[in-house]
């Protein structure tokens, strides 16, 4: 059984990581913390783990951290993950972090977006953890920086083409639409019920910070330089993100084109499932899947790809990772 | 047309008393203010008002108010409306009141529930505003204790059973659901949108403050003491309060006498309607109508009452109690 | 009064048409027709109008018809319509068509997409009903054919641009959201609350009935051929259908640049608002309005249109173009 | 491995059997029916599970179904169930039964609520599957009636009352609402997204067919006969039955006498967690667990109990009886 413990357990990644390891058959949770003022009885902090889960949720502790755990999933906010992340792999864990600390190589892109980076030794080490585009990096690392959730859509929506080098780099726009668990646990105005129910609009215009990422990864995979327009909005439901991706081909190309080249690519690959019609957004949430349907419109490739913010898009993705880091069957717990 | 004010307009029942008058032919809106942090233009403050009204929402000057408005709806919070309300009556407007302060002819029935009453002058003065059972009292009064939206929905749905001394006044039980409107502006945890989303549970149990009100109305009523559980519950849709009403008749009653005495009841009542089947909360939303249905179920009466919290339940019958007080046609700006 | 018959009140847009004219000043609903199996007293077929509406709707009789109303509006399915319209227009009255029958122009396009058309003389007469491009044509015409819900939504947000030839006329995709309304009333598989509620989709893809009417109107506005990639989505809400349109600019241009060209564009309409953040759906849910804000991510143009689907998009256009046809305030029964 | 399969795959109880069995340990689906229109690939006929089960749904072949299976799940609607269930049993097979045709012991009870009851032999055998009240029947049973999921809600939620024989047997009123699965997968007019969002009603007023199911398992517990008014409802969510249940004691208790007399019942079951607090249904709903919280209101006992209606209210239960029945962790599959 590989133990493991969550840092920063109290929010909505937190929990389905929670849920997805209770299930796990070679896995086990360990060891939980969260700030303070957000600890307790897992089954206080989160009702539906009643009689389910009989731990703790405790003030870190590094020592006892690194007597109960071989794997920490780091799930604290960019910039506070970069404080933990050293010590916990100087404590012999394993570590897959939840932030965008470790996902974007280039630091003035980072720092860009984000703030200084403080740990640009552990930078470089860390591996992109999108297992279906660099699971052989995964298996032997250290440090797995878990994709963000829009960044997974739109990889997995397009990485066919980019990486057969089909499509003209500056054309791409992701259209994204993810639920409100996105936003985080914490209340708001916007996300506020009766303000949230029945409504529906776009955010991050011009600037969300998923886009370097996306066109880091993106030019990693094309080996050139990639152009993405990224506009994500939020709509009133729960989890799941529908991406709708526009792009251009370099030269004409068909719906059966597409349904070839994307079966054959993820023909290996458990959790990509290729449509012959519109995925629904419903039947990927609680799901580990991508549903994926690529097609063509007015000349142009749009690409619909349908994941669980939450499961592909973070906690799921992260025990992908995770079954692989430990050689276990790539699918445990996920099925 | 008669000049309205709002005092406390940067709320869900201000938002929904300003869009009733903005389509009202015989009154207008002339001033409207909040708490200073929440001034600003009315289409900043609800952006649906965008292009629909050009007024500002201002902090109090009463001065001003007293220059501009007839009658001025009070949509302040319990306890801090029973300091503004004395002094809007002394500047010579009649005042529709939408907190509790003025509901609860007893105050030591409201001191056990709120806090100590500050107005006992004009606390005896008020008259309750429910039209279908104190029109006439309305008519002539100064200050209006606008309903609370449950014992709206309760009374008129067991209202002709009390006034005719059909039921066991012991017996009645209100189970009732809000949608989260009934919560306020305000982010919470409870009302945070993805823990609100697909979830109904129930609320202050065993003590709702709205109880001494219903039962201080059906007392009234009734000509009797009377005994009412009320038990809230809340359910992830914005509008509407569904209330399914038990109680035991003195002797048994078919579902045909009741429809006969409800109907005949209501004949002359706009805005209530009698069904023949359940109501469906979607059919009153947005109106100022209340749907009843009075059944019978294993001998006991079983009455369904359905409105909008926020129109007959809070800013539509506001309008209807002006409408009485100024001599308009009571369904103006209701239709 | 002008007085008002729908024909095909049964749907819909038909209980959105009611809705609006029985708080219309100037007009008044005199004769409702539907297909024999669809009629009944209104308060029957739509419960929320009980009490609220005396009429019955009957089949259609045209003596009736041509005695009682002096305009119809046509809510009838593509092809049904082209049957009625020519009778409509002999019995006298003026016509607002809501299908697609007298929008495109061009018969070969029309009958790609539909079906073959059968009355190619009142076409060549036909109006297109948007106000805001067409008010002058409107106002002596004896048909209008009132616009598509999801073309209304595009050509708001991106007319100005074609008007002033700014965009590429290749590069435009309009990525489109709306709710389950737009569905119409007949159960669906797709459509069964447990399918559909927390899940969204896109459909259509690659061929919907909107774009050749989207792309005569646009060219019609510019002046010159256009192309336009539309993709709809439909989600899990009622009402409303927010547009996020893409388009190359000719040459640069900065937010300040669209925000002064849309303010001015439509700075004398009264239903078309700018806005200088991101449209929320709900903000014009139940409104005849339509909020834009145009915006600029990565070098390109992007436009965010809100409508309510059934109001602007349907029965409340309708109303507006009722309202030019004879004379009345434009905003009458719409504010 | 439990071999299983399940008759009349293609509903949403089959779904969640798939869904629950695909992740259970000791247990494997082997053989899956449906009505020959409704066979296909279990990936096409639920979208859901493409890639996640390889199995066909197919027309039932008696021969192919007794090779293949151990025990059938027999999700078929009332009264075709007892069509099958005789030949299951011949077949060597355990069956357990999710319609009501063998829930009910008095056939003049089932017959007034149904229809004939054409095998009474197999009725007098059949165990009622409500684990937490009679595991020990259950053990050995070859065939057992999986109880309704409102009778679920019930049960659990008043049973140690009246076990212990403490409330007013004719004071009984179950106040529940459903989630919109309740209607199963045929698209209806109420179950129309457009009419069910935002929406809840009552329905099968006085007359519910759970009615004589709860009352016949009440009786059963409590040692005398039990007189019960549910009424349900219906609400726009898809999972999930909150119960409020209210009953007069036989004498005064305490919310501590509730608390003290719930926590003891239910001490060694796993899937019923008493809480000091309103249950949240949304903390049900995916899971087999029933949440309870016993109060005291105006002298009443007021007690709220939530279920998920497809898991611990069909499908989960299902499950956990076949655990019992074939020894295995009763929470096999189900934590």
């Amino acid at each position: 059984m590989v133990k493991v413990a969550i840092i920063g357990a109290s929010g909505y990644t937190g929990s389905d990581a929670i849920d997805i390891l209770l299930k796990h058959n070679n896995a086990e949770l360990t060891y939980l913390t969260a700030l303070p003022e957000e600890c307790g009885a897992v089954e206080d902090i989160f009702p539906k783990f009643k009689g389910r889960c009989g731990l703790e949720i405790e003030p870190l502790d590094f020592t006892k951290l690194a007597e109960s755990a071989e794997v920490a999933f780091c799930c604290l906010p960019h910039k506070v993950s970069m404080g933990f992340v050293p010590k916990l792999l100087d404590a012999g864990l394993k570590v897959i972090d939840f932030s965008a600390d470790y996902r974007i190589k280039d630091t003035a892109v980072y720092e860009k977006y984000y703030q200084q980076h403080t740990d640009k030794a552990n930078l470089e080490k860390a591996v992109y953890g999108l297992p279906e585009f660099y699971r052989e990096e995964i298996v032997g690392a250290d440090l797995v920086a878990n994709p963000g959730c829009f960044p997974t859509g739109l990889i997995l929506g397009i990485g066919p083409l980019l990486k057969n080098n089909l499509i003209k780099i500056n054309s791409i726009i992701d259209n994204a639409v993810t639920g409100s668990s996105g936003a985080g646990k914490n209340p708001s105005k916007n996300f506020h019920f009766p303000n949230m129910n029945e409504n529906l609009f776009a955010y991050s215009i011009g600037c969300h910070r998923h886009m370097p990422e996306m066109e880091q990864i993106a030019a990693n995979i094309a080996g050139d330089e990639v152009n993405i327009l990224f506009q994500p909005h939020v709509g009133a439901f729960d989890r799941g993100i529908l991406s709708t991706i526009y792009c251009e081909p370099k030269k004409s190309m068909t719906a059966d084109n597409l349904a070839e080249l994307y079966n054959e690519f993820y023909k290996d690959e458990h959790f990509v499932q290729v449509l012959d019609c519109a995925p629904h957004l419903k039947n990927v949430a609680e799901t580990n899947y991508c549903h994926i349907y690529p097609a063509v419109s007015k000349g142009k490739v749009v690409v619909f790809s349908a994941i669980d913010n939450l499961v592909k898009g973070a906690s799921g993705q992260a025990i992908q990772n995770m079954n692989i880091l430990f050689g276990l069957d790539e699918t445990d717990g996920l099925k």
